[in-house]
């Protein structure tokens, strides 16, 4: 039996960490593929990915980069010769987009950008995919694009290490403050496995292209003065609409699983449930304390 | 007429800036009101708020605070002698939340977590208000709680002036990746103020305590290699399921507003239109070039 995908980075291995070839990359667990440059597969999402110079349209800033997915190109040339489809790597990726699952990033020493390594191959940290679409790419092929944007506790590797010229920052726009920010974890994660990414609330599943999206909601929030556990029991998969009313206080749930409009007190249904999945009514009572 | 509410940093008034007084911090602009602690206005948000040991309940760890609504207590000893609502200044920072509007924070000498200064007050930076929620306090009464976050590109006060020992940051928790990361802007502000924060596309209108929700969806995005215009033409006010559909290609928009799902290209209906709100044909077309 194939070991679970591992997603975020692997324990022992530091961001700036140098490899003579894509063989020792693969033995780290870095990136386990030998030759493919997306470590992924569309029904779990992308673990891993190499940026090395294979496609002519990707586009390589540092912290910020779109990346050509897979298919349709000539191995020797990089030259695209076919459209691609959203599938296998590529379909991975949209996962890790609607999922916000992060995605380790290998630089090598082809990468045209400035950002790579001298030589061999180097572990450049965890992005994210914050955006995924398909273009006309300079060949007049269909290709599917991702934007990714660097989310790494450690600088990156050009900061410490001198080896390429940084261009500055992208510029913090203080009028474009975040609204919301919606996080993922491996129990959100299980949740929506197990609901299908159904709503619990309303029984919604939104479909998109590249899969369906929900989200995971905290019953009690994790954050502090809450410090809610984050556990199964206290996660629902809702739809996004859903989360922020579970989330301001406009839902409430009674412990017998009816949910309730506030302030009308007016009982909108009961609470989805599959086997697997208990919600602690200990930490739904928390919730209605929140707010009533 | 009253200047309409900034909110943001004051341009001049660089983080760590000292005030030997409230008189000379309502001077700068950084905080209007001489006495409250919250400037702001149920229907516009709260711009500013001032941390100088008010609240009994308050929580300062410096980048993350647990901040006390205002109401019911005793000016001479900060202590609850009655229920607070979800009104004015408390309605204004849950605006802020559910808008995503930054808020000025100054911290005053008697603030008692350590995070203050030793005499006046501080400009300590934008802050985003992340939560908010009521509880029993600990005089036994109802009060209302904000979680904020600081949000400001220049390092804290604490970390520069050495004016108190500073906690360790709060951990960064890999395996709590962003999810979904929604923006606001004025422009967006200004969109769903116009759709009186209706969806464009399915015409929900989200109600909360604090009140109605909406997103903000930039048609083309804003990011590269896109670079769309942040202007109201190139904006929508959507439910957060629809933008969802709009950002991932799920639904695209014709020439003629009608909203089609994809991939079935179902017509779903016209794309809702208020006086004063004209959506950009050339942004619709860029973005169904994104997906089709």
């Amino acid at each position: 039996m194939a070991a679970r995908r591992h997603f975020g980075s692997i324990p022992g291995i530091a961001v700036g960490a140098l490899f003579a070839s894509r063989a020792d990359v693969a033995a780290a667990g870095v990136h386990r593929p030998r030759i493919a440059g997306i470590s992924g597969a569309a029904a779990e999402g992308a673990d891993s990915i190499v940026l090395n110079g294979g496609y002519e349209d990707d586009e390589d800033r540092g912290d910020e980069v779109t990346y050509t997915g897979h298919g349709g190109n000539e191995p020797e040339t990089g030259r695209q010769i076919a459209h691609q489809a959203l599938h296998a790597g590529n379909r991975a990726l949209a996962k890790n987009c609607l999922d916000g699952l992060p995605v380790r990033v290998v630089r090598g020493w082809r990468e045209p950008s400035g950002y790579g390594p001298p030589t061999g191959f180097r572990y450049d940290g965890l992005y994210r995919v914050v955006r995924h679409w398909s273009e006309v790419g300079q060949s007049g092929f269909r290709i599917w694009r991702f934007r990714l944007e660097r989310d790494d506790p450690s600088a990156p590797p050009w900061e410490f290490s001198g080896t390429s010229a940084r261009e500055s920052q992208s510029e913090y726009r203080p009028e474009h403050v975040v609204q919301r920010l919606v996080r993922n974890s491996a129990v959100i994660q299980h949740v929506k496995d197990l609901h299908q990414y159904r709503c619990q609330i309303c029984g919604i599943r939104l479909e998109t292209p590249g899969g369906p999206y929900a989200q995971g909601a905290h019953i009690r929030p994790l954050d502090r003065p809450h410090n809610g556990p984050d556990e199964p029991a206290n996660v629902l998969c809702l739809c996004p609409n859903d989360h922020v009313l579970l989330e301001t206080g406009a839902l409430v749930i009674r412990d017998d699983l009816t949910v309730i409009e506030r302030p009308s007190s007016r009982p909108l249904g009961q609470l989805r449930t599959v086997r697997g999945h208990n919600v602690s009514i200990g930490e739904l009572a928390y919730h209605r304390r929140m707010f009533t």
